[in-house]
């Protein structure tokens, strides 16, 4: 009989690998094209460029690149992994899993638990619980590791919503004893049933969503207000007492554009002044005159948001912001968006300064699905934490390296992936007939074709 | 601070739920209908019937079906749950998770994590494992339950896989002290990449799939063969002996069609063969002119095949075919397959029997994932599974309350499908618009209608 395994503790993410397309349009540029008022996508939306795939990549192809990449860069043994489950709303097929495509990664171990995930953005925290759920439970069992995988390509039909795009893919791997360690207990979830996002089959084939845009921003404005409410009612029933935001050293927010992920921290801030636990905060009084607000009104009044920016400002700049310049030079890239900002994080993490430092988590994804969850970093010399940094700081350092398109380059590009998407079978994407690896980073999988049964095949751009 | 909750045992099922179509059509009436050689779907598969939707029932009515009827038949507090996951591969949307629907029947608790799973028909047994192993990794901290959803209406166009249809949903309420409780550290899996089955997006949507039927076959064969295997090893590294095919009461297999279960059960008997496991076997000579076949041949070779099917079928008989009834008379159903034998069980079950019983599980979902695990039933007489008893024989003689049609009725139901699912934006089902609740159970969902942005709405008939 086997000598019996201690249970796992300290269970979380133990080494993280972020993919993003080698393209990029500025969203100065956008602007002009669009022919709307300077500024809107920019100042107004808060972002700077916009990163985008050619037809000839998909979720398989972003899933295979992030998932060989992580294997590779941590040296990680295929025969350690237990459980891969990938999170993604990019689908091209409703039935086959983009998990069975990862399975040519890893040799003779076909014991690998764990299929696709599925709720919008979301779909990634989804996987991410499932693979700490499924460590924590089989452990004692299997001694064995598990991987979440994150992937989108997001994409909108010409017009206002376009601007709001980007892509990437994140895999992380979790196992016990880690660096970053996900608090157990302490997730709050707020799921319910909203059509403020959704991408129905039904008609012609299209990779465009239905968006509701107003809908969607009160939804995710209301997910943040219950999520945060339910955190701390989990906090407190098991260490007695709660937690306000200053007791986080950075807050990450699912970010479908930076502007509304200003407007999410605002209310956390009037939640903690609403509690009372605003002792650490200046200027409160700006939040006075709207005392009597209903949380209805609070969502789209523009006075209250002009106050609970101000007042969350300083502690924005502190918390949030320095973590967001992926997303805002990539986009959104719906399931790894939020973990786009733990990369920054880590890219600019100062193993010196003291721990424990703690990090809270705002996921979601339309539908809706919503969580809020902490991540505690107690090891700060850790040397698989020093790794992730390493990791981190190349990913934010390869933006540089990307290549820059005009707007009507991108339009083109759009046109390709529509006619791919609706073409007669067998075909070759358009960008895969020439010039395969100029547009594509060392180590991409790209999409080779599909053939006269739709089954995709793919193909490695070489490492060197 | 809380009082500490003591780690959960026995966690399992607790509750069960089935539903199915009012509507079926006989597999001999369907020879004729296709024209093809009498016998061919009935002896030949092993089908009597098979189960269909009209084109006012999808994934969500039967997911929204099937969890409200568990909900009001087991008075299941909705505040106790939190964790829903379904399983299906029926999607009518992308993005937006069918768990979203489901939020509608549990009130003010909007806290249950869980989105939907995808792959094949192994999405329900993903489900599972899922709710298993949130309450396993939860219960300390949130003493609340968990439901795994399998939901799937499965067609296939105008041909010879037509008649492999069906379609169900079943629900299961999981958590501690189950009488049904699943052994922790047995599961198995054999997970690969496979095009024999899937459900590309492109072109013309449909509901029907691409289907390589031979492939098909031997990987679900090859699975079996994997997962037994090393659900033995795992069993032999805990408790120190293996177990072979007559250590289980029953063995319940993924059913597209019953001879396919037929040929499974034979790979388990020539494995427990070839492991020397086979003392209590008779008739084992019938295997020696095949012992310097390769794995691979056997697959295939028509000879080997009746000699396997002669050497199991005194257990097949007595261990797999008496819980075959709702496999046979509904047809495939994709996710809720396998778990519909676990119906069938237990409408069968003798509370006086000795236990422990012990079932085994094949989970098979094309594209490809499977598992093999067991269940344990170690307290004969709980109340619990006096409940599950009566539902599950209720679900037994419900079928006797459907309706029989003509291939030429069901040929026009199908045709009406395709219509909708291709169909400009608002559309009423053409089943919705008169005559609804007479092809309908009473507490069924139906679609009512498309809007003009392709948003779903559901009404339910009334339970009395």
């Amino acid at each position: 009989m086997a000598t019996p395994v201690l249970p796992p503790t300290a269970i979380g993410i133990k080494a993280i690998q972020f993919y993003y397309p080698k393209n990029f349009v500025a969203q100065v540029d956008l602007e002009k094209f669009d022919g709307i008022a300077p500024g809107k996508y920019t100042a107004g939306l808060g972002q700077i460029e916009m990163g985008f795939c050619y037809d000839n990549e998909d979720v398989t192809s972003l899933a295979l690149t992030v998932t060989h990449s992580l294997l590779e860069v941590y040296k990680i043994d295929p025969k350690s992994i237990g459980y891969l489950c990938v999170g993604t709303e990019t689908l091209t097929d409703k039935s086959k899993s983009v998990k069975t495509s990862l399975m040519d990664l890893f040799g003779d171990n076909t014991d690998i638990e764990g299929v696709d995930v599925k709720n919008a953005c979301f779909g990634g925290t989804q996987a991410l619980f499932n693979a700490v759920d499924w460590v924590t439970a089989n452990w004692q069992f299997q001694e064995r590791l598990a991987i979440a995988v994150m992937a989108d390509i997001a994409i909108y039909e010409p017009g206002n919503a376009r601007c709001t795009g980007g892509a990437g893919a994140i895999a992380v791997l979790v196992g016990p004893d880690a660096p970053l360690v996900i608090e157990r207990g302490f997730r709050s979830c707020h799921m319910a049933n909203s059509w403020d996002f959704y991408k129905p089959i039904g008609g012609e084939a299209s990779e465009y969503p239905k968006v509701n845009g107003s809908l969607s921003v009160k939804s995710y404005l209301e997910a943040v207000d219950k999520c945060y409410n339910l955190y701390n009612q989990k906090v407190i029933k098991q260490i007695n007492e709660g937690r306000d935001t200053n007791a986080f050293t950075a807050i990450l927010f699912h970010c479908p554009f930076y502007k509304i992920v200003q407007k999410a921290f605002g209310r956390l801030i009037y939640a903690d002044h609403r509690r009372g636990g605003d002792s650490w905060l200046t200027n409160t009084d700006e939040f006075e005159p709207f005392r009597e607000y209903s949380d209805e009104k609070t969502y789209t009044d523009r006075d209250f948001n002009t106050a609970a920016l101000q007042v969350s400002k300083p502690y924005f700049v502190q918390k949030v912001e320095p973590n967001m310049t992926l997303n805002q030079r990539i986009g959104n890239m719906y399931t790894p968006s939020v973990y786009a900002q733990l990369v920054t994080f880590l890219a600019k993490f100062d193993p010196i300064a003291a721990t424990p430092q703690r990090l809270l988590i705002f996921s979601y994804g339309s539908g809706l699905a919503s969580a809020m969850f902490s991540i505690e970093i107690s090891d700060a010399e850790n040397s698989e934490l020093a790794k992730m940094k390493e990791v981190a700081s190349g990913a934010v350092h390869r933006l540089e390296d990307r290549i820059q398109h005009s707007p009507e380059a991108y339009a083109e590009v759009m046109a390709n992936r529509e006619k791919l998407t609706n073409s007669d079978v067998p075909v070759i994407p358009s960008s895969s007939q020439n010039g395969i690896s100029s547009h594509l980073f060392p180590g991409t999988y790209y999409l080779t074709n599909i053939d006269v049964n739709r089954v995709r095949s793919y193909a490695r751009i070489p490492l060197h």
